[in-house]
């Protein structure tokens, strides 16, 4: 058996330099064309693999899944088979698409009921979330809002280094990509001896993220440690948190953000498992002061994912307006998950624990406009001559994220919205 | 047709004074015995009605529903039939039990197959919840609580008149009464000048609340007016939502709570109906300022449900800590549901809407440990001898919930858990 990630892999299948679906990813989604159901499907190159027919048609028989878990509206029962069955489905994709195996290749029969191309297919949200958790882990994300809103000196507070804050959000208005939303109408208060008033947000903003979904339940009471937390982590998908600035200020406090959040988040709709990231792994931050026990970890577990957030006004060319990377992560995703079962907090296949803003540590790589414009006094020029402080209607926000590496890239698809004007 | 909430009717079930469950109030909830699958009851006196029975033996027959609703593991297909369907449930039950209709009271062999003791069958969960939100909307206790830990003479933040302050909350982690947790573990500093240490939570408190139901969906985009809020409201249940007061106190800023509360929290079985709870609607608090308009309402949303507390330390009696009432709230259900939706949130059959912590204007009404014993420096005495400032391993905490009027007393049931030691 060769490794799916092995860097001299090619498939027969033509994926071009710049695709995010090489043989090396094999990212797991759920699609629907306009004569199927939703089901299962790979993506490779430019195509997407039916893994509900190929499995009819005998491809996996040496693995014995019964074909509802592949003819289902969410990978949570597939997810839920453990990450033996999962790998070894994707390993037997991975040989099947390889040049020099014939089974598929010459099978043209075969290909032409099990491949799509994806810009003939639907894509799904692919879990259904239970429940669904932000943190807020990027030290320049915290050290930015920190420095705008509180004190310059003492930009973090006291907690943000002795644990990974989070805080819970909403899982039912998380949408796939595509999905447009109307600006969201709430209270504000925009002038401080004024009462409060009632509009739409004004002060609308994404935050770059990315989130993880567990791939292995646990018991209520239970804790997940450091070393075992990879077992629980099934993939990673590209995350936009969604939020109006000016209804967070005013509602915040002190129970945190709420409908200044869960108007609305949107995923990217390929989960990229965490055996296609492994290669991308990294050291992280030296953390100063030290955790305790329970935070410790060994090993390289931050990843190198370079990160790309671009504004398209309404039919105009998009703007880069951010450059960052989930390397610039403070604390790691195996820390996020021991931090929230320490207390015996149980965990779901399917449920979503996002980042928080991953911002870097130049303005260039902050992950919101919030920073990037810093509160709006440095608007930013989109291609058309437009300017940016926050996010006007009509614009598209697309987050796109891949690891590239010994000559593979690999990469999520994009994460991308449209905002309606306000209903 | 009969008023199944009228005051006069009477069942050949004989309920007794002080049952919580007489003809009047029929909630539905999810029940198995020692032989059967999960499905769907109503408690009638210190009995439980089996639905999918009932079904089955042609009792339902004018409402035409498919046995697989009542064989369900949850309410939710059948909440998701819609108000005139459920209510037309509750009637027809009603109808069946009132003293002067022979057809199920005659039939001896039917009723052998269709009702148990509630002794004699396990209550499990009533609903999946989607998410879950909680509300910090008692007047009372957020005063006590701001007037501890920030100004006595500003112990309202100034947000809070204006809107209803919510957070969301886990969904995984909320259990059906009787179920046993342990004591949470996590991070606090308990001495300013020292890092944070890691063990037992050492403040564990109850919160008395109570929980809505959300009974009919709405779509991303969607808001709900508070004059069509009660379509949207299926019933309620009693809510313990534990909380770890000294993990919260480090953790929670700024973000809000997060462990704090997320490793137990604790449900009553029964669904009491919002129909049934319609007769003990009473006028809510007089709100100034004035309101925006999206918060107002017209007439009687306050409800009058008696509450009470108690704790039980092991092997002895209990002692009533508390007794509240869900009348001394600020904001209505009303008023939560349509703040919530107000930025186009979408609301999922099952979802679940804590109100707060409910407090009296008394200190006998307070409605959790931390302003029962004011931060512990006034504990409270047990029957047994012993004192609580919070609750010690091994305690079982109680909430009780019932209307009275007219001679009529309807009721809630248990929401009763154990604390075991830490793991």
């Amino acid at each position: 058996m060769t490794n799916p990630n092995d860097p001299s892999l090619t498939s027969w299948i033509e994926t071009g330099a710049d695709s995010d679906f090489p043989v090396q990813n094999l990212p797991f989604g759920i699609f629907k064309t306009q004569s199927s159901s939703p089901r299962i499907g790979v993506a490779i190159g430019d195509q997407v693999l039916d893994l509900a027919i190929m499995n009819k048609l005998g491809f996996f028989d040496k693995i014995k899944i019964d074909n509802s878990v592949f003819t289902n509206q969410y990978l949570n029962d597939f997810i839920a088979l453990g990450k033996q069955t999962t790998s070894g489905v994707r390993d037997r994709i991975s040989q099947l698409l390889q040049s020099d195996n014939p089974e598929l290749r010459d099978n043209k029969e075969a290909q032409a009921k099990v491949l799509h191309y994806q810009s003939n297919v639907q894509m799904l949200m692919p879990v259904k979330v239970g429940d669904y958790t932000d943190f807020y882990s990027s030290i320049d994300h915290a050290t930015n809002v920190g420095t705008m809103f509180r004190d310059p000196d003492n930009a973090l507070l006291p907690n943000w280094k002795h644990l990974p804050v989070g805080y819970h959000g909403r899982a039912s208005s998380i949408t796939i990509s595509g999905t447009s939303f109307h600006r969201p109408k709430g209270q504000t208060k925009p002038n401080e001896a004024e009462p409060p008033v009632y509009g739409p947000c004004r002060l609308l903003d994404f935050e770059l993220e990315t989130a993880f979904i567990i791939g292995k339940e646990t018991q209520l009471g239970d804790s997940i440690s450091t070393a075992n937390a990879d077992e629980h982590i099934f993939g990673m998908v590209l995350f936009n948190d969604w939020s109006a600035r000016d209804i967070q200020t005013w509602e915040y406090v002190p129970l945190g953000p709420f409908l200044a959040k869960n108007f609305a988040s949107t995923i990217s709709p390929w989960v990229v498992t965490l055996e296609a990231l492994e290669p991308f792994r990294t050291a992280g931050y030296k953390q100063e002061p030290k955790v305790l026990p329970y935070l410790e970890y060994s090993g390289d577990k931050n990843i190198d994912i370079s990160l790309d957030v671009l504004i398209q006004p309404e039919n105009t060319e998009e703007t880069l307006v951010s450059h960052s990377n989930y390397k610039f992560m403070y604390w790691t995703m195996e820390q996020q998950l021991a931090h929230h079962t320490v207390n015996g907090c149980n965990m779901n296949i399917g449920d979503m624990l996002a980042s928080g803003t991953i911002s870097g540590p130049r303005p260039d790589s902050f992950g919101s406009m919030l920073e990037i414009t810093w509160r709006g006094t440095k608007p930013v020029k989109m291609k058309d001559g437009s300017e940016r402080k926050f996010i006007n209607d009509n614009d598209t926000v697309i987050m796109r994220g891949y690891c590239r590496k010994d000559g593979v890239r690999i990469g999520f698809g994009e994460c991308k919205a449209k905002v309606l004007p306000a209903k």
